[in-house]
This record gives C-alpha cells, sequence and structure tokens, in this order.
C-alpha cells in the first residue's frame, strides 16, 4: 500500500517515510497539469459569486476532461514561465492565482463558501499562536524570534511569556484559557433583543427553519456572531462584582451572508477568535477594548509584518451594537484598505438588552460593561496581499508553514550519496534550532524547478539552501532570499558547521521578517496623502491613495464621501498631528484627523 | 482594574499575578453558592430536551434570586457534604450533577445544545492531542508517559514521533497534516446523492432555508457529516492514481436534529474530529478502516484508560452509507454501551454517487475505494461515565488539565512563608518536569474545603500534595490519590529533593493511570455474561449486563433482540473464541460471537 498523500503538504513528508517514494512526485506533477484548471475555476467561481443564490462551480465532467488536457499540453512551459498573472497586471487575479497555485483554499460548492487546504489552514495556525504570544523578541532577544515561528516551541514560549506578561491573553490552545461556545444556533428572538444590532446583521443572516424534519416554532440564526448567545449565558454566570471582570474567547465557525464574495476577505462562512469580556465599570471596559486592539497591532506588525494604523472607526462604521470600534487598518498591494482586526466598547448595550446585572458591593444590581474582539481568517487573506509579489507568494518567516526550503543538487551517484548526508545533517541542525524547514529531494525536478515551486510562485517560502557537490567538499552552502530576487538575495560560501550556519539562517529569516515589515511601511507611507480640502481628498482617492485629513463633519457628509468617492472614514488614527485643525469638509475646529480610504 | 476572571479556570492562575488577589476567592464561593442552582438547571434542562422545539432554560430573574438566596443558606454544608448525587444512587443525576460541579459544560439556550466550558475544553484538547500520538510509553519509556499529558510536551512528543510512527495519523493540530473543510452548509441534493446516507440522516438534519433575507433557491444542510461535501472536493482534487492515497482530517462542528439529548453524550451541535480517505483499491481502503479503529483503541486504553472492545458492526448498525462500519465500544459505570469511536469502509457507494474516479495506470477510469472515521465530544462523556465514581469527577493522568493540585497548609504567619516557599519550590520542579500542577493557595478556604474542591466534588485532579510546617522542617511532603480514598491513598514523609519527588510523582501519576485502566477492565470483564441461548441473552440484558454469544441470525432477528431486550449488537469483537458456534438465536452454526447491550 502507498503511503497516504496528505493534499498539498504531502510534499512536506520526505520521500524516504514513503513506501513507494514516486507518490512524492505525482503531487507535483500533478499540481503542474492541473494549474492552469485550477485557476481559471477559482476565478470563474469568485465571478459567479455575485449572481445569488446556490450555484456549484464545479465542471461537468467533460468540460473537465477537456481542460484538463488542454492544460496537460500547457503545464511544462506553464511551470517554467508562471501560472500566476503579475500582480502589477491585474491584482485581482493575481490574488486568485496565488491562493490557487499555493493551494491555500478552494471554492465550495455553495456560493461564496471556500474550503480551507492544508497550506492555507497552517497560516490560520500560525495566526492562531502567534496572536496571543507577546512580541518574544522585546523580552528574549533576536534568536528566540526565530523559534517563535515553530509551532511547538511557539506554544511553549507563548504559554510561558503570556503568563509572564499577558496572564489573561491566552488563546484557547492554551489550556488556563481555554473557552468553547459551541452553540452555533441562536434563537432569531436574541437577534432582534439589540436594536442595532438586529438592524445591522439582519440582511446578512442564515436561518434554521426546518430540523428533524419539522418546521421549528421560532427559526435559528447560524451565528453571525456571538454577543446575544454570550450574553445570555453571562447572564446565568454572572451574580456579583466577585464574578467580574470575565472574559471568555473562542476559535470558531461564523456565517454571514454576504453577496459579493472573495477567498479570505470575505466568503459566507469563515474562521475566527472572537473575545468577550464583562466588567464592573465603564472605565475597565474602555480599557479592555483599547488593550485588545493594541494587541493585534502587535501581533500585525510584529509576527504578520503588517504596518497597520490603529485607530477609532467612526459612528457610521461602528460595529452594529457597540457604543465605540477601534481597528487595525492594513493598506493592501493594490492600496485598498483591509479592516484586519476589530475591539469594540460595547458599552451597555447588550447587559440592557440581556438584562446582564451583577450585585455591586454596595447591594445594589448593576449592568455589566462589555467588550467584545475579533480576528478572522480575513487576516490569511491579508498577509498574502501585504507581502506578495509579481511572481506570487511571499510569507514573513513568523506565519510562514515552512521557513527554509533545502535543495540538493547533483548529478552522479557519487556526488548524490554526499550530497544527501550532507543536506540531512543541515536539515537535523536546524530543525533542531527550531526552524521549520523542508528538504526536496525528489529525483523528478529539476533544482530550478524546485526554486520556483517552493518560493516564487508556489509556496513563498522565505529562504533557499542548495547543496552542490561542490558546497559539499567546501563544507558551505548557498542561501537565498525569497524577497531579494536574483544575485543581490543570493549568498555563497555559508559554511556547514551547525553553529555557524544556524545563527546565520536565523539572523537572515529575521532579515527578512524585519524587511518586510519595512517595505510595507514604506509602501503604506509613500500611499498616505495629508489633505486640508475635500479636493485634495477626491484627487488622492482618485489616486488610489489614503488620504489623511481633519474631519469634524456630520455623517451625513462622511456618507457623501462614500457615495462621491467610494471611500470610507477607515478611522481617526491614534497617532494624531499636533496643533490645531480644521475640518477638510466644513472648515470648522477638528479634534482629529481621519484616515478615508476605498477598502475590502 | 482586576485581572480579568477567565470563568472557572481562573481558580488555575495564582493569586500572585492578580492585582485584586481576592477575585480568585470570589470565584470558590460563587461556585458554591450556585451550584444547587446550577445542578437544579441542567438537569430540569435535560428533562426538558424530550420536549422538542426551542425553548430557554434560563430562570426568571425571580426565580434566579429566590433560588439563589436558598442556596447561600445552604452552601457552606453543601460544600463539605457534598453537591452530587452518589453514582449509586442515581446515575444519571450523578452524571450531570459532575458535569455542573466540574463546570465542564452546561445547556444553551437551544434544545439539545450545550456551551462546553474551559475545564471540559480542556479535555477536548487532550483528546485531540492524545488521540493522534501514539503512546509515547512504547517507545520512550514510563517518564515519558507523563510528560505526555502537559499539552506543549504531548504536541512536541507527538509531533516528534507521529513523524516517526504514524507519519500519516497527524491531527490538524500538526502542521504537516493541517486540513480543514470550513464548508459546514451542503446542498440538499448532495446528501440525496447516496440513498442509504439520506435514508439514515435525512431525519436528523438541521436545514437553512433563507439567507440574506431570502428563500434560498436550493436549501442547505447543516453538516451532520461530511462524507458528500468531501466527495465532492475530491471529484475535483483526484485525477490519476498518482493523487492516491488521499487522505483529509479536520476537527469541526457538527449538527445532528436528535430528540433525546444529554449533555457531551448526544447534542444536536458537537465537535468531532473526521478523517476522509480515498484509495485506488478495495483492500487498501480496508487496511486504512482497521488502521484506523486501532488508533482509537489505542488512544482509548493508553491516554483514556478505556478498555473498549473493537469489532465490526452488524448490516443494521452499520453507518448510513458505509459498506463496513467498525467501532470501539466502552462500558460505562451503568453498565450501558457507548460507542466511542467508527471507522467506515465506505466501498465505493460515495464515489458512484458523486463520480469520484481516478485514471489507473493502465488508462482506465475508476471509481475510488474510500474511508471515513471518527470520535467527537461524546468521549468526554465517556471518560466521565468510565471513571467517576460517587465522590464526583475522576480523570486519567494523561486526559486530567490539572494532574497535582499542591495545597499549604499554615497557621502562623511565620509558618506561611516558609510553607509557601517551599510550595513555590516544588511547584517550578514539578513545571519543569512537565506535570500540570495548580497550587491553591487562597486565604479563604481550609485545606479540607481545597481537598474536596479539586479532587472529590469537582475537578477531578488526580493527585494532591499537602505541604505544611512541620513538612517544611522534615523537607517532605504528604502525597494522595484521587483514585484511593483514605489513608490507603495517602503517602507521608515523601521527600521535596527535586529529583526525588519529581519521579516520585511521575510514578504515582503512572500508577493512577495503570490503575484506572485495570479497575475499568474489571469491571468490564465483570460484567459480560457468555450466552448461548436468547433466554440467557435475556436474562443477562435484564441484569444490567453485556451479553456475549455466537450469532449468525437475520436482521429481522436482530431488530427482534432490540424490541424485546432493548439491547442491540454493539459488535462483532475481532477477538473471537476458538472452536465451532452455534447461534444463539437460531442453533445453526455461527463464524463468530456478537455483543448484545443497552447502550447510550
Amino acid at each position: 500500500m502507498g503511503a497516504l498523500r496528505l493534499p498539498s503538504l504531502a510534499f512536506l513528508r520526505s520521500p524516504s517515510t514513503a513506501t513507494r517514494p514516486w507518490t512524492h512526485f505525482s503531487s507535483s506533477s500533478i499540481l503542474s497539469s492541473h494549474f492552469p484548471l485550477r485557476l481559471r475555476s477559482i476565478r470563474r467561481g469568485c465571478l459567479a459569486s455575485s449572481s445569488g443564490g446556490v450555484s456549484t462551480q464545479s465542471l461537468t465532467k467533460e468540460e473537465e476532461q477537456q481542460q484538463q488536457a488542454a492544460a496537460s499540453r500547457k503545464s511544462a512551459q506553464m511551470n517554467q514561465e508562471g501560472a500566476v498573472t503579475p500582480r502589477s497586471l491585474d491584482f485581482n487575479a493575481w490574488y486568485l492565482d496565488v491562493i490557487a497555485s499555493a493551494e491555500l483554499a478552494d471554492y465550495g460548492p455553495v456560493r461564496g463558501t471556500m474550503v480551507i487546504r492544508p497550506y492555507g489552514y497552517a497560516i490560520w495556525e500560525a495566526i492562531q499562536v502567534g496572536t496571543f504570544a507577546p512580541p518574544p523578541s522585546r523580552l528574549v532577544g533576536t534568536v528566540l524570534l526565530v523559534g517563535n515561528t515553530l509551532r511547538e516551541e511557539n506554544l511553549k514560549l507563548s504559554f510561558v511569556l503570556c503568563a509572564l506578561v499577558y496572564p489573561q491573553r491566552l488563546g484557547n490552545r492554551l489550556m488556563e484559557n481555554t473557552w468553547l461556545v459551541v452553540l452555533m444556533f441562536i434563537p432569531y428572538s436574541f437577534i432582534e433583543k439589540e436594536a442595532s444590532h438586529v438592524e445591522g446583521f439582519s440582511p446578512e443572516l442564515a436561518l434554521v427553519t426546518i430540523g428533524g424534519g419539522k418546521e421549528l416554532e421560532e427559526k435559528l440564526v447560524v451565528r453571525p456572531t456571538s454577543e446575544t448567545i454570550v450574553n445570555h449565558m453571562f447572564t446565568q454566570w454572572i451574580h456579583s462584582y466577585r464574578d467580574l471582570p470575565l472574559m471568555i474567547n473562542q476559535w470558531a465557525n461564523v456565517t454571514r451572508w454576504e453577496m459579493r464574495t472573495k477567498p479570505f476577505i470575505r466568503t459566507l462562512e469563515f474562521l475566527w477568535q472572537e473575545g468577550h469580556t464583562a466588567h464592573a465599570t465603564a472605565e475597565e471596559a474602555e480599557k479592555e477594548a483599547l488593550q485588545m486592539i493594541d494587541l493585534y497591532e502587535k501581533f500585525a506588525y510584529d509576527v504578520a509584518a503588517i504596518p497597520v494604523i490603529t485607530g477609532r472607526k467612526s459612528k457610521v462604521e461602528t460595529f452594529a451594537g457597540a457604543s465605540r470600534t477601534y481597528t487595525i487598518e492594513a493598506m493592501m498591494g493594490d492600496r485598498k484598505a483591509l479592516q484586519a482586526g476589530t475591539s469594540h466598547n460595547l458599552g451597555q448595550n447588550f447587559s440592557r438588552a440581556f438584562g446582564t446585572q451583577f450585585t455591586d458591593e454596595n447591594g445594589q444590581r448593576q449592568l455589566v460593561w462589555q467588550t467584545s474582539w475579533a480576528i478572522s481568517t480575513r487576516f490569511i487573506g491579508g498577509i498574502i496581499m501585504t507581502h506578495g509579489d509579481d511572481a506570487g507568494l511571499m510569507l514573513p518567516p513568523r506565519i510562514a508553514p515552512i521557513q527554509v526550503v533545502i535543495v540538493p543538487i547533483w548529478k552522479t551517484a557519487d556526488d548524490k550519496t554526499g550530497v544527501l548526508d550532507a543536506v540531512a545533517s543541515i536539515d537535523q541542525v536546524l530543525k533542531t534550532a527550531g526552524i521549520k524547514v523542508k528538504v526536496d529531494d525528489s529525483e523528478q525536478r529539476t533544482p530550478g524547478w524546485k526554486f520556483n515551486f517552493w518560493e516564487m510562485k508556489f509556496k513563498g517560502v522565505p529562504l533557499r539552501i542548495e547543496v552542490g557537490p561542490r558546497d559539499v567538499s567546501n563544507r558551505t552552502v548557498v542561501i537565498s532570499r525569497r524577497d531579494v530576487p536574483g544575485k543581490q538575495g543570493k549568498e555563497f560560501g555559508i559554511s556547514m558547521e551547525p553553529h555557524v550556519l544556524e545563527s546565520h539562517v536565523k539572523r537572515r529569516l529575521d532579515d527578512i521578517q524585519t524587511s518586510l515589515l519595512e517595505r510595507a511601511t514604506l509602501f503604506r507611507d509613500g500611499n498616505i496623502v495629508d489633505v486640508s480640502s475635500y479636493e485634495e481628498l477626491k484627487a488622492a482617492i482618485s489616486e488610489g491613495k489614503w488620504a489623511r485629513g481633519p474631519w469634524s463633519a456630520s455623517d451625513a457628509e462622511e456618507l457623501k464621501v462614500k457615495e462621491e468617492t467610494g471611500a470610507t472614514i477607515r478611522c481617526f488614527p491614534f497617532e494624531q498631528p499636533e496643533g490645531q485643525k480644521k475640518c477638510l469638509m466644513t472648515g470648522k475646529l477638528a479634534d482629529e484627523v481621519a484616515i478615508f480610504a476605498k477598502s475590502y
């Protein structure tokens, strides 16, 4: 019996563990011959998504076979020439191509749904671990920073460090803060209890009306977010001030019946982390909401290398049911904004609706003050669209499921033994050092093909190590960076000596992490224009940039901007320029600048 | 601002990390005063569950306050006397009391749903890790066996060991085998494609008929299991024999509209792990199905200490859509059987329905052969009902979220410093050794109360360490086992010397693990009766026992047994007696014995 092939990540296992080594090769060859098909299918799926209703995106058997045959004819050149549409040519097509070629996700049969594939889910797992781990670099220096990207190391680290630094900020992977609200079904009446909540969410609800063959007495909402059900439980669990503050957190799936969908960015069903807290005072709730957006910001900068801008949402853009919404806004490669995470101060809106009360120190019944906060699989889309380039996916080392790919190069059988021995020992050294390594020693592909496959077009691996016969005699390796193309990103003659190689690789991964953040920051800052009038704002937006200017105008005027330019207030950033400001729209005094941009 | 209290698991944090240490005490006091209330509410919820329709189980404010006042009056004695109904008195009430008092789960507002609370979810996480980790004891000796129960250690271990032993058996926590079919919604037409599948599942389906405010063209099934959607995706991903074998796995939530529900055992929504494979030959699929049930069996024995009986389901009891179903059957404390995990050989049933074909080595199109296999949160119910005793929860060390609780004992301030210093150092030693330790040094409760709280009534912690002033001067500790009550389970004068204490604790945890399995095995074997006639079978069943006897009768006769005795064939066990056998029902030749029992 052949070893079981795990879709996509089968590549990661070394052939030596398989009883039929060529099974591994098969994946590559299949991959190449089906790329064009997959690409077409995923793009078509996206276009089809605006048609509404349920539609299957699968091809008929005939269509499929035809496309397959055509695809096979082209596959050889496709692989070398690149199946991914250049980003500079068509951003949207590029994005969908990257998702298809890296096998991050595929369309589901229901309009607007996706199936997250192993490589995509590995990124989600890295986010799960990374979100709740404080940046270790700040605590334990640069070396551990790389170790932090390894999942199991990460768990350990974040466990230890969170316990020290953020005792109440552990993800649900970590036992002491584990929580799961299993409940996916919410009685419809719950949703109706908070007026603005129902107004905001009712257009997007999926409703279960039939259960066990019978019409239900009360229809059930498939959770779009869990404030209502959480409040129902809080009302049973909170009795006195001694029960406060209270925090729960879950990693779960949610459903929002969106009309315009895009893989990772907006799908009918998606995965997220949602936290909910209850407090005795308004001040505590506000502090908590700020603390969480701060944590998301740290994660974005330190782990995902995304230089988000953190701030407060305008009233118009505030979460349905919140008193105040804080957000981290990221600039994508096409300069559109992506809301990458939010933290809401819910005030007493839900506690009032659900009667979530506690008895205070004086024996008085009081409503609790609450917060909620979330990040979702949308973040994966943000990572792709922030760091990818014309060639394809580029992953920051601290998020990459594979940080280093090792490609052995040989011609003769004699060379082979020496090269593979050297590669095995390097593999061992790096793995022991906590680095995620993949050796691609399959014999069916040229090294050039492998370089492309792992780094450029497909998997976005940050670092490549080549080992050839000459390297073996010199006891050296060649190292190439994904983020610096060509000779410039290549280093020759790096010693194989374990200690030297390990620290070199860690340093390079660290460099890449830093460099990606710097690059994205430069890009962001080069595309934000300070404006002092509506005309300037319109000009900036029409150039595809973000406009930053003083704002104290009305909600109606904010909506007018949206209607006329397509841009919305992304946030009032926490970082504000000093001095007096005049509203760009009304000329009246303004306390703050706002950032306007088109967004996903 | 007070430190955030995490529900239930707030206890686990030591007060020293909180700015308002008494918040911790609050949890305990609240817990005690609300137990009776909680217990009533959870039992009522269960009874209410058969009424159908949506009903909220929360009390009105008035009811709640009344109950609360009554509860507070009783709380002091309740705590010492035990709020849990003795198991021997009323098994069902005991089960619900344990779930409530250990805060494993609570009812959701929708009939038949539950909210898994942190301590319950921590057990689920231990299952997630434990399932896919091969028993390390067999590989690395006894010492690591204990380390294996620590989550982060476990991840590391299972990562390393799985890579060696079960390269294709990693859970989705482990990057190389990560997978997630996000899709929760299945087009209704998919369910209809496989005839016996739709027949089996249609009475239990939850249907989404409205999305985004509009009636859907095709109603969507909230996944009860994912064979159909997986086959849809497989049909797109599998093209040639080179793509086979293929495996995917996900940890997800599923929905089955059950009429009679019970927390963990049968709920409308539950969590599970489901794996799906596709193969080129019938032999490979059969081998795979057997391999998986074998893995589940190992997990049950080695991690959960549940001596399951493994075998094949009868045709009547086979999974809807499977050719053959393998099962692990566990005997609960009330001697009812619990189907704790299943592995299905699906043959070509689904591939025929979905056209999941591959091109074989001769260029011929062939249908794939498939398997699927799952375990669910039901396993948590199985652990409770296997090991718990009159006093409450008892967790096997390898599943326990807390393995050792340390209770310091002092009277004077002078003593306190010395005792707490010693406790801190023991805590450090054991944690470093990979043991999950909780120090309860709160000052608001007596040591006796703490003993009860952590071990007996509530948390089911396997081992307790006491440290008093005399122990400090002697440099010793007192160790008590949860599974051996009274003096017999107590050891005095165990040295505090790190190395000695560590190995002693590890040995004891190991002993408890072994002892729980032995005890459950004895209980099981004492309650299985070998029968050779229907009369004997009826007698055994009416005594509440399992009946094992030769069986080659018809499906109709099997159904007659069910109707007349309430017992079903749990399985044809793999372990069969030798020699000629005659069917207990017909007297005709029988190849195998079957096990009959009443079941959950």
